[in-house]
């Protein structure tokens, strides 16, 4: 082998879907840890991703280029393109993996299941295959608290069923998944795959310059509350106001994006761990829940806005209440949610402010 | 366009899978219907299916020409190979499709899993996808007993809750293609598919010259016990004598392959009846469970060989009993089993004592 050809690789973490929301905010937390000499590899089909004309790179990665001084090596990939997967794997030096490439829009799901199966279980299954090619045996999944169902019981613990009742794709399609990967474990003891069932993500960076930027009207609380208070939309539908819950208005675990990103980055750290296999799910969320009106509420004192709402009917498939326990979380990971409600408004603010229309502002 | 480029098409049936065991009985029975003018399209990848040295066509599919007069048009395909099944859906005017090609052996399913969640899911949405492109909205799916779990009611009915408790792989993907299945007849009302929920195949073609031809040591009881009667395998293995069932040991619903071959034959019939579409799942069984010792005495009484058994602890994963309520498939596929254990065990014996080692042995 001639010298020039002698590439000496650092060890890399691949992370699937990494120009996404929850994706690249947990790219940005990777490269800001202090002493860290590792490769973070974005790939990225962009389809819920802004990449402006001409650009070689999604506007959330150049931006944290930016922001930590540090490259990232994107690649515009799908991870259903097996041949396109194995190049970037032979490109780097993969260590371990965190899926983040999905589909995640509920509604939408109903309308277009095969879309999501195809993208959410047939993605996940070809990705398992490459890497188990390349004798990449670790990933962090990005899974939801949606497997739960409709709870038995509150706080939810990570014993509770999974699978029952579960009204759409987009939620069956992360329960598959992590039975897929759990069978997967249980058949190979070399695999280590950590699922991070996620409650209700929200918030933006601290830098305010990258956050949530959802495709036409948003389908979730956070992001709709923000794009009424910039005056995109006129005001904020509330679904039921009958809930067995403090107001009457459903209650959920909101959880800064930043504190998710975090606990991606204490999971990868159990791999280092001798003897750590198997298949673990484990909660991420704050173990409190807020509702609707509360968050409206801490929204308005944040940004210092009226937030104009009506209350309307339930909307179908929804429950009344979920919030995480999140025990398992501090004992296996050594992690806890730290940001409170407020820095969730207060940074979501901050992003939506500078970017009424998302990354197409900047 | 040239007078000779233009070929009439004749309507036709896209049967994947069609090379192995029910696939094989099926594309018999439904060219042994009377007065019929289709084409019968058989992909098959051919991964549990027998074809010699030289020979274009498996075994089966030769034989079953052979038995009927008939041309099958055979497509040495794997399912997820989108543009190959493309390919299959430009050459021919196919109608509607029944859908056997998966890995089947439960076994296999738990040291194998991202196998068959490839070669069963995405199998199965690759084809979904193919179907929708060439506007063919009409499949029938072939479904197991395996997705009702352990029975909470016997007769088992349509209605019994699926996808609880289940041990392996296999059953796992039978009950998420079904669930993706109705997802997709949900999103949109154009789709009809018929699951078809087998209970326990055995048998062979009344002729003896087409059957079941497992590779490797059998999985299942008849093919054992037929092994055993014909000397190529020492005794049985009787897993568990202290259920509570008639004498002990589990008993299932078994159904002759040419009942279940008609099952499906029948059930393309509802495609044609105006308004027929969504999702439905029906049980094809006789209804009637039989122990393991109650086979063995009537393949010894069919066979008129002695066939020794041991017995031996349960086996992981085995129920005590089930056999299915056919009350729906008679009321809505016109159906019933008709074929007695004693044929069942005939036809077995016509095609293993012909055929000691399988198709090979042709």
């Amino acid at each position: 082998m001639k010298p020039e050809n002698i590439v000496i690789m650092k060890p890399g973490i691949l992370v699937t879907g990494g120009a996404g929301y929850v994706g690249s905010h947990t790219v940005a937390a990777l490269l800001e840890r202090p002493n860290t000499d590792i490769d973070v590899v974005v790939v990225d089909n962009l389809s819920n991703a802004y990449k402006s004309e001409g650009q070689k790179k999604p506007e959330a990665i150049s931006i944290i280029e930016e922001l930590t001084g540090k490259t990232i090596h994107f690649y515009d990939v799908d991870i259903r393109d097996a041949n396109a997967l194995r190049e970037v794997f032979e490109k780097h030096d993969i260590t371990c993996v965190i899926h983040f490439a999905a589909l995640k829009a509920v509604g939408e799901s109903v309308q277009k299941p095969l879309e999501y199966y195809q993208a959410n279980i047939t993605g996940t299954c070809t990705l398992f295959d490459v890497m188990r090619e390349f004798g990449v045996y670790k990933l962090v999944y990005s899974s939801s608290c949606t497997v739960y169902g409709e709870p038995e019981s509150l706080p939810l613990g990570e014993g509770h069923p999974t699978g029952r009742g579960l009204a759409s794709p987009y939620g069956k399609s992360k329960y598959f998944c992590e039975e897929i990967m759990k069978d997967i474990c249980r058949s190979d003891r070399k695999w280590s795959v950590i699922s991070l069932r996620y409650f209700n993500p929200v918030g933006a960076h601290r830098s305010g310059r990258i956050g949530e930027d959802p495709a036409g009207i948003p389908n979730n609380l956070m992001p709709f509350i923000a794009k009424v208070a910039v005056g995109r939309l006129k005001e904020l539908q509330v679904f039921g106001s009958d809930y067995p819950t403090i107001d009457g208005t459903g209650v959920r675990d909101y959880i800064h994006v930043e504190d998710l990103a975090d606990g991606h980055v204490k999971a990868i750290k159990l791999f280092s761990q001798s003897g750590f296999n198997g298949f673990h799910a484990v909660n991420l969320g704050t173990g409190t829940g807020y509702s609707v009106l509360q968050m409206v509420k801490a929204f308005e004192e944040a940004s210092g806005k009226k937030i104009p709402y009506k209350i309307v009917g339930r909307r179908e498939g929804d429950i009344a209440a979920n919030y995480a326990d999140v025990s398992l979380s501090h004992r296996m990971l050594g992690w806890r949610a730290t940001r409170t409600l407020r820095d969730m408004c207060a940074d979501t603010w901050r992003w939506q402010s500078n970017h009424p229309d998302g990354y197409k502002s900047t």
